[in-house]
């Protein structure tokens, strides 16, 4: 069949000539654990040491033997793909074993309803949906309540009840423009006017400053980076980054957003105004380890006062662990070193093995409606072929008692050790080291001021990264990648199976890079013309 | 390893329990054609015709054997899954070819780019994502012009011009609360703050009644059933539902969205108001054939005015075939058929041959921000496993010079013919018979009134077509469900290597199930206890 390209890149062309042109357009042909390989020229297959591993998502490595064998099996049994609305015991017992990890991890015996999705993004989006739903539904219970309040209150005015002229009332004139001497009937219209608007407005979404939850039309609203939230702002509720290291920022922000309904009650023969507290936050939501902000891993004392004070106006939490889950920082959940309890936990990336598109939303009993499940669904979510292959990457991860948690954490050491060595040796060049088990990030400092013009001038741009990434990929076969919102830092998110000669071969490519940066050596990091 | 359920369903157990009470709480253990094969009692496969197909997502059938080969294939060569931030070829590849399709089916030379998503929502999440941009990209081009006149007439101002007093001027006035007296500085000051008002609206969507494009938090707002959409109103921007069946409905529509911008020229000495159109409505969204509000196809001419009215207002047409593309009308894309071209294309469903996640959303040239690329991502998305595998579906669609386009046409009629025939037969029970090839609606006439109390129960609760379809699956061994929000239209969508015995096992349930609905026999359609 002819091809239609007539010669043109039709599938993302733009950023393929920028990938080009910083020495990233490799073809990768096949993968393995933590290789990916090209052809040369000659047509002899290169191994690239790949510590991009699609972006956390091969905790296990890229097409991991056991997976690959099961994948196949499936096929080989005819596994039914499509089978909407029928019995999908397999999606119940990943849910279960789901259930049974994070009963250890947290220590509680509360259950966890999965809900299932065919991305990280998709994930959010149902723990957003069902925070909202859980949100109206609080709201319509509220309004309900103040619709009987006012009924009463009109009664009673009809008697000749007047109403008191007191701090409610006044913060009530505020709002709506009603003076002391109005009549009783116009303030009962002047509620029923301002909590109508007041009820009707978007939900509030809280979350910290340099948050990554997707780019779907709700979840890139949570997505700190201005580049990909702000073109798409108009369309989707809008988000409130916090500074939340902060120690009162939360509780600020929390406060700053609070709003009333005004209600009526009819108490010793008089009416008063009085406020209710209306749910307008519907959750906050947060990466353990933060991962396109640069690798942040949150400390034990921001994430229990992010619980205390959420805790305090039952604003429920999102844990998104699609990067850091599934044993990235030696436990199953990355939230669980924080003691962070969430009432709604995202998983993706690697619960899919590295092969199949999983992804699902865990809520727990005690916020669940289960009459969401009428409500959302998806024709390509809860699938046999991702939800099996998912239920045996929770079996890699939890045979031999955890091993693979283990070597995370003891890989992790390892890499982070070696990368610490470097930093002490190349103070000038490296900003920091930091991160959680197998999910870290190397940061450099700003090179603006580089006397070397390419590297100046990049610096600027945004793009050092990229550029380091370029470096490292053509001069030593390493693939790396700045986090999408801090490209001064590089991302190291190999998976368990990371060797020791892998990280002296990174050890060795890095300290080439640090040396040509030490030396502001331009020209070294450019592709040959 | 244990077990967390601790005997509760937790994948959707409420969902799960209404299927039961249904006769649709079938476990589906092998998937092969047209067939989904499960295990009863005794251990023994039972195979059930299935028309549903993934709500049609297998045009080529489940676990189509080519399919199969080549995803092991796939699996056995180890392709990366995940190459990020590399050439793909394989997915210009892709897009080339769907370039080919298009250029014959729409008679254009015309160019459009593939962006790749993960579902049928995702995509449409891109088409609405990259209208938007679209749109902010004029808005932003219209106020920078708007604030250069503005400039302009500042200093004529300030040289003493004065401001006509005129139309425009008035309708300043009512937007601003602006007097004919008003200084020449308040009228600049009113122009600001209005413009920057409705500069910051969120965009506004039409569809036609009974759209439905996904359930994400954008993509829901575009789906017209209350039940999915209203829960979730105030997370996204708002569609306007036009039934655009009325010759005039959608012109309206159009003129009722209109928005200005006001602006200010300066002319022979004096500075006149004028309005500028805002581009406030983002695109029009149609499926060619409505799935989810009964399988309804449009109307060539009801296509033909839709494509004059948004030429008009040079508003963007998204064709959403996510269920009706891929052959299942007899050519690739359904709205060839109605000649309406579309500025967007989704497509998922039986892009991925009944096995991958595969979806992409093509725009073309003339529309198209190749910026875009770089505010929009998806870890999963444009892989090579399921674009391969999307690949070798076109590859089964074109061979033999589209010899599956023209068996879909030809089994949709045959099946078609066999139900009119049913129509003609029990005409007190069957409503309508519609679709186009194999996307067919089999609509049962309301039995709110039965003397069956189950059925009028059943009927009044908008799940009569479900307990047909529990009905079907126990008596005859088919699996049919009602179209998600026409719930007395059973969906039809076969793969085209439905049989002549397939359909002769449908006619036979079906003449069964009629039968029982003439005479009433609520107890026949309900599961032994």
């Amino acid at each position: 069949m002819s091809s239609g390209n007539d010669g043109r890149e039709l599938a993302e062309g733009y950023l393929g000539g920028l990938l080009e042109s910083l020495g990233l357009g490799v073809h990768y042909s096949r993968a393995e654990r933590d290789a990916l390989f090209y052809r040369d020229a000659a047509g002899a297959e290169v191994a690239v040491l790949d510590l991009v591993g699609g972006y956390g998502s091969t905790i296990v490595g890229h097409n991991h033997p056991e997976i690959v064998r099961y994948a196949k099996q499936l096929l080989d049994q005819g596994v039914p793909v499509h089978a909407q609305f029928s019995r999908h015991p397999y999606a119940n017992d990943l849910a279960g074993r789901l259930n049974t990890i994070l009963h250890r991890e947290f220590g509680t015996t509360e259950a966890y309803s999965a809900l299932f999705a065919n991305s990280g993004a998709e994930a959010v989006e149902i723990a957003m949906k069902h925070a909202e739903f859980d949100r109206v539904a609080k709201l319509t219970a509220l309004t309900a309540e103040i619709g009987r309040g006012v009924e009463a209150a009109r009664a009673a005015i009809d008697r000749g009840a007047v109403v008191a002229v007191d701090e409610a009332y006044h913060r009530l004139g505020v709002a709506a423009g009603v003076s002391p001497g109005a009549a009783p009937e116009a303030v009962v219209a002047a509620i029923v006017r301002v909590n109508g608007e007041r009820a009707t407005a978007a939900p509030i979404f809280l979350a910290p400053e340099g948050s990554f939850h997707g780019k779907l039309v709700g979840s890139v609203q949570l997505t700190h980076n201005a580049g990909f939230r702000e073109p798409f702002r108009s369309m989707a509720a809008q988000c409130r980054f916090v500074p939340v290291h902060e120690p009162e920022a939360l509780a600020k922000a929390v406060e700053s957003a609070r709003t009333t309904l005004f209600d009526l009650v009819v108490a010793a023969g008089g009416v008063r105004v009085v406020e209710r507290d209306l749910p307008v936050i519907a959750a906050f939501i947060l990466e353990p380890v933060q991962g396109e902000a640069g690798i942040r891993p949150f400390d034990r004392e921001t994430a229990q006062r992010i619980q205390r004070v959420c805790a305090a106006v039952d604003c429920p939490i999102i844990v998104d662990e699609v990067q850091s889950g599934m044993g990235r920082t030696g436990a199953f959940f990355a939230s669980s070193h924080l003691g962070l309890r969430g009432d709604y936990y995202t998983l993706a990336k690697s619960l899919g093995g590295g092969l199949a598109k999983a992804a699902l939303t865990l809520i727990r009993d005690s916020r669940y409606h289960r009459e969401f499940e009428l409500a959302h669904s998806s024709t390509f979510a809860k699938d046999a072929f991702s939800t099996l292959i998912a239920g045996r990457v929770v079996d890699l991860l939890e045979a031999d008692d955890g091993a693979l948690y283990r070597l995370a954490a003891e890989r992790g050491e390892r890499l982070t050790a070696m990368l610490r060595t470097l930093q002490d040796e190349f103070g000038t060049v490296v900003e920091d080291v930091r991160g959680a088990g197998l999910m870290i990030g190397l940061e450099f400092r700003d090179r603006s001021d580089s006397p070397s013009g390419i590297i100046a001038e990049q610096s600027r741009a945004g793009l050092l990264g990229y550029l380091l990434s370029g470096y490292l990929l053509r001069v030593h076969a390493i693939r790396v990648l700045p986090t999408a919102s801090a490209t001064n830092t590089l991302r190291i998110e190999p998976s368990v199976y990371v060797t020791d000669d892998d990280i002296a071969l990174l050890e060795k490519g890095l300290r080439g890079l640090l040396v040509v940066l030490r030396e502001h050596d331009g020209a070294a990091l450019l592709p040959a013309a």
